[in-house]
C-alpha cells in the first residue's frame, strides 16, 4: 500500500498567493464593475524588452531550420549565457565566479525549491520572519520541521529570524545554530536591505559554524544605495559557504518567459565530497534544462541595448515604488522599503491584522495586496505592496488608499 | 555544521549520458577529422514545426506589448492548453481526463523526478530493468534505495522487474508487492511495447494491492499497431492507481523547446488525502509554470496543422527506425522494437559486453550508441541504437555498422 509523504499534512493553508487569487476571483465575480487594482503578487507588467524580443525572434527561427535546430541544452545551460553572467554580473564586480559554476535554470523559485534535495533532512533551517514562503514550505516538505503550532503559525524545529521595525528589519544572528540558513536582499517582502558589513558577519558566522547561506539575489537589480553586496561574493569567504540564487524575472520580466540561474561555488565542500558536483548531479538528473530560446533571450539581457532597456524598466517600476512610499508616507501611514527594492513595507493602520487590511483595501478601494502575516507571524500587522504595476495604476490605487481616510 | 543528503553518494557514477558524451567529446578530440553520427541520445535533428514556428512568433510579439504582455503562468498552466491536451489526447479515446487533473510542466523528465516528492521515503519502488535511468536515480537520491551491489550494479530495497527476451520484454508482475511502480510505454530503452491487455494486468494488480503506476508514455505517437494503449487511462480503473507522464519532446521534438504534462486523476485518493491536491501543492510551491510562448506553442501541436505537420516528424523517424531495424536484421544481428517506438534494441554480437560494442562502434565506425548495461544490468549485451537522427546519417550508420562485418 502506497503512502504519501505526510510532511506535506503539516502545511498551512494553500500557498499564499493561490489563497489570494481566489479572494479577489471571489471579489471580482460579485463585482463585475469593479476596476481592481493589483499590488498585491509580484508580478511585472512592462512588455519584455526590444532587445530580448528581436532575440527571442530570431533564436525562434533558428528552431525552424534543420541546420541550426537546437535540441536538449547542455546540462549546465549554454556557455554563451553562463559566460555572459559571469563576466557581467560577477567579474564586473571584482568577484571571481566561472561560468562552470553557475547553473542555468527555469527559474529562482525551482531553484530556491530543489537546492534542498542535496541537503540531508536532519539539516536545521533558518528563515527570516516574515519569509517569502517558498523556502519555508519546501523545508517542511522535506521533512525538516515539525509541526506548525496553530496560534503562532510556527514551526517547531525551525529558527526564526524576526526582521521587525526594531532591527530595522536586519536578522540577528540567532543564538542557536543553524545548517542552513536563507538570506533575500533586497528582501522579499520587506523591500528593505542589509549593509554590506551586515552580510559580512552572517558569511564570517557560516565560516565558523559550518553552515551553508542559500542567499536570494533576485531583486539586486533594485539596489540605488552604495553599501549594499549586489552579490554575496563580495563578501571574504562567501565562495565557502554560500549558494547564490538570482532570477530574470524582476530585472528583465521574465515573470511568465521563465530563467533563471544558481551559482554553486566550486569552493563549496563538506568535508571530501564537492557542494558543486551534488547540485550538477540533482540538475542533470531531475532537469532538462531552460528552452534554448529563453537561454538566447536571457543572453540579449546583457547586450549593450538589453542592458540599457532591461534598466529603463527598473527605473519604471523604481518610480512607482517612489509613487507608493511618498504618496502613503504623506497620508501619514508608516511604510519601509521600495528605495532598493519594488517592495513597499506598509504597517497597518491601527490594531488591524493584515487579513482584515487586505479585506477593506479590496472591498472598499478594490486595491489588492498582500497581507504581511502571510509571509509569517512577525509579518502580522503589515502589508505588502509592489511596484510593479503601471505607473497609471499605481498612482490610481495610492490615491485610492489615501481616499479611504483610514488614518 | 551542514550534512549533505548521502542518499546521493550512492549513485552510481555519472548521469549516462553524461558519460557518453564526455566519451564522445575525447574521441572527437582526438580524431578531428572523423564524421561521428549519433544514435546515441534520444535527441530529436528534425526543425520544429511550421504550425509551432508561427505560434512561437505570434505570442512572442504578444510578449512585446503592455496590453497583450503575459506574466506569471496559472499554476497548472494555461486552460487554452490543458483544453486541448484533454479533448485530443484523452477525450477522443474515449477517456474523461479533465483539464484541471492535468499539470503542464518543462518537461517529463523533471516531473518524472519530481513525481516522488509527493510520495513517502518508505515507500517500495518497482522499475522495469533496464529502465530510462532517472525513476531509479532519483528514488536513491531520495533515499527509497539502500546502496548499489558493486557486481550487479543493483540497488538494495528496489523490485526490480526483468525485461528480457524470454518474456519479449514485457515486465512480469513480481511476487513482492511495490508501493510505486514505474511502467514505460512504449519503452525506453527496448523500443518494445505490451499489449493492452498486460497493461489492464498492472493496472488490476495496483488496485489490488493500494501500489500507483507512475506510467511514463512520452512515447505514445510512435504507436503503430492496434492493440496497445495509447494513454493508461483506457484501462478501466486506470484513473484509481494511476499517474500518466506526457511529453512534447518527441511527437514534436521539443527536447530543447521544454514542456510536458502530467496527468493525476482526481480520483487518485490515499484514505482521505487526494494525490492530485498534493501534486497541485508541490507544483504551486516549487515550480513556476512553463513559458508562456512554449505553451502556446504546445498548443499548436494540437491545431490541424500542427497535428498533421508533427505527424509527419513522427513518419520520418520512423522510417529510420525502420531502416536501422531491417538493415541490421538482414545483416544478421537479432533487433528488437522499432515497430512501435524510436528505439531499436540490439543484441550485441558474440559475448560482447554493451560497453565493449560502444566503444567498438566509437573506434571503427564513428558511430554512438548507448550501452544497454547503462539502463541497468538486464540490459548488458544490449544497445541502443535512436532513430531520431536524419534519414541520411542514420542509412549512413546502418551502412557502417554492416561493413565492420563483426558478425
Amino acid at each position: 500500500m502506497f503512502r504519501i509523504n505526510e510532511n506535506y499534512l503539516k502545511l498551512q493553508g494553500n500557498y499564499l498567493f493561490s489563497s489570494i487569487a481566489k479572494k479577489v476571483s471571489a471579489y471580482s465575480a460579485a463585482n463585475p464593475e469593479k476596476e481592481i487594482l493589483r499590488l498585491g503578487i509580484g508580478d511585472v507588467t512592462q512588455p519584455l524588452a526590444p532587445a530580448v524580443i528581436d532575440a527571442l525572434h530570431k533564436s525562434v527561427d533558428e528552431m525552424a531550420s534543420a541546420d541550426t535546430f537546437r535540441g536538449y541544452s547542455p546540462d549546465q545551460g549554454y556557455a554563451f549565457l553562463r559566460e555572459a553572467i559571469a563576466a557581467q554580473d560577477y567579474h564586473s564586480r571584482g568577484v571571481q565566479i566561472s561560468p562552470d559554476e553557475i547553473f542555468v535554470s527555469d527559474g529562482a523559485k525551482s531553484d530556491s525549491g530543489n537546492i534542498g534535495d542535496i541537503f540531508a533532512q536532519q539539516n536545521k533551517v533558518a528563515v527570516c520572519d516574515p519569509v517569502y514562503p517558498v523556502y519555508l514550505d519546501t523545508n517542511v516538505m522535506a521533512g525538516r520541521t515539525g509541526s506548525a503550532d496553530p496560534a503562532s503559525g510556527r514551526y517547531e524545529g525551525v529558527i526564526y529570524l524576526p526582521c521587525t521595525e526594531e532591527n530595522a528589519f536586519v536578522p540577528q544572528l540567532p543564538d542557536e545554530v543553524p545548517d542552513l540558513i536563507y538570506l533575500c536582499c533586497p528582501n522579499n517582502p520587506t523591500g528593505t536591505t542589509m549593509p554590506k558589513a551586515e552580510l559580512q558577519r552572517w558569511v564570517d558566522y557560516a565560516l565558523e559554524h559550518g553552515c551553508v547561506i542559500l542567499y536570494d539575489a533576485a531583486y539586486e537589480a533594485y539596489i540605488r544605495e552604495d553599501g549594499i553586496a549586489h552579490t554575496i561574493y563580495e563578501c571574504r569567504g562567501a565562495e565557502r559557504c554560500a549558494i547564490e540564487l538570482r532570477s530574470f524575472s524582476k530585472n528583465a520580466g521574465f515573470t511568465g518567459t521563465r530563467l533563471g540561474f544558481t551559482v554553486v561555488p566550486k569552493a563549496l565542500m563538506s568535508g571530501d565530497v564537492s557542494v558543486h558536483d551534488l547540485w550538477a548531479r540533482r540538475q542533470s538528473t531531475k532537469f532538462n534544462g531552460a528552452p534554448y530560446i529563453v537561454q538566447r533571450a536571457g543572453e540579449a539581457v546583457y547586450s549593450e541595448a538589453g542592458r540599457r532597456q532591461t534598466k529603463e524598466q527598473v527605473d519604471y517600476y523604481m518610480r512607482n515604488a517612489s509613487c507608493i512610499l511618498e504618496g502613503l508616507r504623506d497620508a501619514g501611514y508608516t511604510v519601509y522599503g521600495g528605495v532598493n527594492a519594488p517592495y513597499i513595507w506598509l504597517k497597518t493602520p491601527g490594531s488591524m491584522t493584515s487579513w482584515e487590511f487586505f479585506d477593506l483595501l479590496l472591498e472598499k478601494a478594490a486595491v489588492v495586496g498582500t497581507p504581511g502575516s502571510g509571509f509569517g507571524p512577525a509579518g502580522e500587522h503589515f502589508f505588502r505592496l509592489t511596484a510593479f504595476g503601471t505607473y497609471e495604476n499605481t498612482q490610481a490605487a495610492v490615491d485610492r488608499i489615501r481616499h479611504l481616510q483610514i488614518l
